[in-house]
């Protein structure tokens, strides 16, 4: 396994930790405290401007380990077109970016439904669409599941092993992203890891940790450390998988960290990065 | 599949769905309503006396469905001898009441560990000992996989293959529980009830409902019909395999339904299960 007591090489930070800032603040922050990984939102990128993004980008030499995020295939609002265009839009944005792939949410159910199996359905067509544009445009898919909790109202995508199914499905073009947060709890895992890893589809690796008690299904992450996830075995099952991209810190905490200053916030993921992940 | 419209004959009620009520008012109050079946809590169990219980259930001809519970086996409090013991006592108290099943939930981290598959091969240990006791005292252990976001603080068992995979491995005297909250948004659901019911291993039916948005983990459940769950396909899928049981209404509801007068909850069980179970 790579080395990351030293520094923060290999950290990249989801600017959703950072809240409080801008992109030009993240881009900026980010670089002071030597981290060169960035998780752009695209509402805050449509607040930059792409071109001015993707200069000071440049200019800090700052890799963008993803785009957040394309998706929510079922219950699109508007309907099918409004959301295809929405998410070419996004796979432009992250071509332009260079991002290293595009991060994509299933989505649930729609509204008043309960066929779940059709969400599924729905996904799979939404995802072939999808993935034409992104391989004209040479954009990575990332497919990530997300925790069972959020079935329901925003991704019926939920665990590895069937967004590796779908992956299996759709050929080439499209990966996945793991998260801890989502899948710690999968006795596959590990397995699944391997499997994706083996296809050549582990596009990227998030981080966070599982608070006790958990107070709120959507926003109370934990910083790295501050809970029951042994992140750094799960890295272990990603290195092996042949993963050495950058690990991504992406904590959503409306009660703690979304309330501290961004320069700590940050200053913590650095020393987290090195000491638990 | 069977026919619920007409009434509440395969209708059971834990008594958690009537928090406010004692088991004496429970069995006195379901039995009011038509409703033969009950889950049983052994704290309420203690208030009323096991023989004063076994009396009434007999005096309203009320099956019991199950007890809850046995478990928490990886962080039990007192140690391992403490927790065998009160385990032990379960058994005993499900024997004397004739229960179908003592409801086990798997339990999760020990404090302070991140030792998850630790955790799970400490369930394996536990469940077997208790085994040995629940043969001989001819009582059927259900396992009960919890929802993965119950993972650490409840149950280190989540998914319906997971339970199946330990019940393969135990052998003769421990089925599932299979609860529609916790599994619904599992894509191998119909397979793993189907393997479960060929291997004669369908103890209990749970019914309750998933809300959008939920707003707390434990607390929050729905009335049948109110949520997104396709309560009556997983029936359909639990009768295809063999299940016969009753359908146990299982709601922990604290800002809802516990507001509420208890006649009002079981009435609205009794037309819930007729119209959407």
């Amino acid at each position: 396994m790579r080395d990351f007591s030293r520094g923060p090489e290999h950290l990249a930070i989801n600017q959703a930790t950072t809240k409080g800032w801008s992109l030009e603040q993240a881009i900026e922050g980010y670089a002071r405290h030597g981290v060169r990984g960035i998780a752009v939102w695209r509402d805050k990128l449509a607040e930059l401007g792409l071109a001015r993004a993707a200069d000071m980008l440049k200019v800090h030499d700052m890799t963008v380990t993803g785009i957040c995020r394309a998706g929510l295939l079922p219950e699109a609002e508007g309907g099918w077109p409004a959301a295809r265009d929405d998410n070419k839009r996004a796979i432009d944005e992250a071509a332009a970016l260079g991002a290293r792939c595009l991060i994509v949410v299933a989505g649930g159910l729609p509204k008043g439904s309960k066929d779940l199996a059709g969400a599924q359905a729905a996904v799979i067509d939404g995802l072939a669409g999808l993935l034409e544009h992104a391989r004209a445009a040479k954009v990575a898919l990332a497919l990530e599941p997300l925790h069972p909790m959020f079935a329901a109202d925003r991704a019926c995508v939920n665990t590895l092993s069937h967004a590796n199914d779908l992956c299996d499905a759709l050929g080439p073009g499209i990966g996945v992203a793991v998260d801890v947060y989502h899948v710690w709890w999968d006795p596959n895992l590990e397995r699944e890891i391997a499997r994706a890893g083996a296809a050549k589809r582990l596009l990227a690796f998030h981080v966070c940790d599982w608070l006790v008690p958990t107070t709120d299904l959507l926003l109370d992450r934990g910083m790295m450390g501050d809970g029951v996830i042994d992140i750094r075995k799960i890295r272990g099952w990603m290195e092996a998988a042949g993963y050495n991209g950058m690990c991504e810190a992406e904590i959503f905490s409306a009660r703690n960290w979304w309330q501290r200053p961004c320069d700590e916030v940050v200053r913590t993921c650095v020393e987290r990065h090195r000491t638990v992940v």
